[in-house]
């Protein structure tokens, strides 16, 4: 069989499995979801053992070690997947929720969240993304196609088998979850022009894969990740703050998409707080890359391009800018920014005002750190990724992403 | 200049009034919609006088005269359009609504509706498309890009002018409301690659149109329009009900996407009902297609061919079926149906549960005509149009559709 013939029969099988699916009781979801969490701990054993093969391939492959690491799963690991599904199980169910209102005619409408249908994900080597996605989609009553990377193909195989394994015991359809074991680029590139057969498609990894999927797909995407993102030290900031919170921002965590790449400073505030920032980043190894002006106050650090202030590092890099006032720094980030967060140190409510209302990101945060724009954060519960488009959902998506609405309008022969 | 160059100008300078637009208040936008009607009113005699030009160069193209009908303004009907823009004026402001929540940590979130930014529409040959767009991304605080047909060009231009004008007068940027003027392919297929420049594309007209920009545009699409619609008559029918809903779902406006194409009746009451639905649509001159058992009964009527059930004839046909049973009938609208809008006639509250709930359309009615699947209708004030797709809004859409959300979250020196 043709990769197309493959996964579009795959296609057809999730789409009839989300049809019983969808007709399960929030209880019965649930129920699912706990009998996956135990039947992932009861297969712990081969799980360990199949990723051990993939952790073999990587480093005969010359994985990077940090890559190595996303990819090993060991009996803890496995144990927090099984929490992270039971906790899950725990949230709110997003189906079925709604008004119902009559309109002056006597038609009684009813609105109504319904799951979206078919669930597709494309990622990288990441294995836990694949128990996360299955169980947001199941308790949201979705079918999940997963396409991983071939990096966790024998790992993802194990979960998903076990997964499906628990499915059908408690009477579900095994084909609510199903992996595409065929990693070439021809079954995601097939993933991608399933028009009808897959209601949604979403990338979850590196910028490559998310702009190729943006570009090629012809399903409906939710395109997630890039955070090229801002803080900006207005010249009212209280400096140790200011301090505390770009180091928090630039060097927690600088491999995720909510860490800054960019701080902008008040040309009042550059030399306090630009030295003492030197200072406290020496820790880090944080490389600086800044404006003439930066340079001028910090003698020795690099000058940063244009493609500096365009690039998400991703890395213990920083750029520098030193600016007139909160308009440049506006004007700045409008011009570079990709649209995820960026924060303003400010005491004067004036500059935080103009900041929040002129910038058109998802998040905007005055006196915190960019890092909190995540869906345990905003208290979502589960996060399936960070949405940096405007249609649908914005920012952390919660469950409510995976919804779409019916309406189901009762009359008494009405017609128009 | 080259077209792609000037469409990409027009996207810049409606950034840079969007900008400005989304800092007004709910009562400074409803002013200048207000400013809007009177300058269409005022403009009146010009108008006409351009609609004329483009009914004289469709007369000698040989349009069709319903489209001619469509094409064509009066004083009447500017009329119409100026209380139109009025009533949206009326309507609640759909930007700066939300939620505040304070996290444990004291984060404080404000999460609040913001305009999506800058709003392209592809249409074809309705001037009241213009005024009716304008005014619903003036009132969301969306600054619009028209690319209307080149059938109406000359209304268009002497609409938008009157509109650009009243805009300045109240100190809006004119730029809020662009037309582009160029009317050739390259124009509109500039317009789908413009990604980053367009926040949505929304495309309005016949399906040509519609799948072209579906499947060639980069930018994000809210999908319009395709109803491949059914109406199911259950074994419980009452046949009257079922009679007056059939008529006014296929006859009252054929060309309308909420108008039905198939006609599904339950085996035990075909005979009755077929025979009585052929007699009553006489007078409408309603070509009937059907399938073998239909055809029994109706000698006479030709034969519904697997093209025929997946046409949308916007117009005087139906298809005809004779099913077994309402399991039957929900399994030929899920491979046929476009997922619009579909109706059971029963008396029996099992088959409507099971219609209603097994069928992954839009819209599903109990005893009461498809026509109703419109923003007026739900009681939404306005419509944008009808979304087939099931991310970001489904069915009608109002003007919640044309915003996004954006998130404002203060601290107090928070770090994660």
């Amino acid at each position: 069989m043709d990769v197309y013939t493959n996964v579009k029969n795959i296609c057809d099988k999730a789409r009839e499995a989300s049809r019983s699916l969808g007709k399960k009781s929030g209880g019965e979801r649930n129920l699912a979801l706990l009998k996956m969490a135990e039947a992932i701990l009861n297969a712990k054993d081969e799980i360990i053992e199949a990723n051990k093969k993939d952790l073999e391939n990587a480093r005969s492959s010359g994985m990077k070690e940090s890559m190595q690491d996303r990819l090993m799963l060991n009996e803890g690991r496995i144990k927090e997947i099984a929490k992270a599904i039971v906790k899950i199980a725990d949230l709110k169910d997003p189906i079925g929720t709604g008004d119902i209102f009559t309109r002056p005619n006597g038609l009684e409408i009813h609105k109504t969240t319904v799951p979206l249908g078919v669930v597709a994900m494309i990622y990288e080597a990441r294995p836990n993304v694949t128990p996360d996605a299955a169980s947001l989609c199941v308790k949201s009553g979705n079918a999940v196609i997963l396409r991983g990377g071939k990096e966790a193909i024998n790992s993802n195989k194990c979960i998903v088998a076990a997964i499906r394994k628990a499915l059908l015991e408690c009477g579900f359809d095994e084909n609510c979850v199903t992996l595409i074991e065929d990693t070439t680029r021809e079954s995601s590139s097939a993933l991608m022009q399933m028009r009808g057969g897959v209601d949604v498609l979403i990338p979850r990894g590196g910028k490559g894969l998310i702009s190729s999927v943006v570009e090629n797909a012809k399903v409906p995407v939710i395109e997630t990740g890039a955070g090229n993102c801002h803080l900006y030290v207005d010249r009212s900031a209280d400096i140790d703050m200011a301090l505390k919170v770009a180091i928090n921002a630039k060097c927690s965590r600088p491999s995720v998409c909510n860490a800054i790449e960019t701080i902008l400073v008040h040309g009042a505030v550059a030399e306090e707080f630009l030295q003492r920032f030197y200072t406290a980043t020496r820790d880090y190894s944080l490389e600086l890359r800044g404006c003439p002006l930066c340079c001028d106050i910090l003698p020795g650090i690099g000058e940063a391009t244009e493609e500096d202030y365009n690039t998400e590092y991703d890395d213990y890099i920083v750029s520098l800018k030193v600016v007139g006032s909160v308009y440049e720094a506006v004007e700045h980030i409008r011009k570079y920014s990709t649209g995820h967060s960026e924060s303003i140190i400010t005491e004067d409510h004036r500059s935080a005002d103009y900041f929040t209302s002129s910038i058109d990101s998802c998040s905007l945060y005055v006196n915190a750190s960019t890092r909190f724009t995540d869906g345990g954060e905003f208290g979502l519960g589960a996060e399936i990724g960070i949405s940096t488009q405007k249609l649908h959902v914005r920012g952390p998506m919660g469950l409510e992403a995976l919804t779409t609405t019916k309406y189901v309008i009762k009359g008494d022969g009405h017609t128009r």
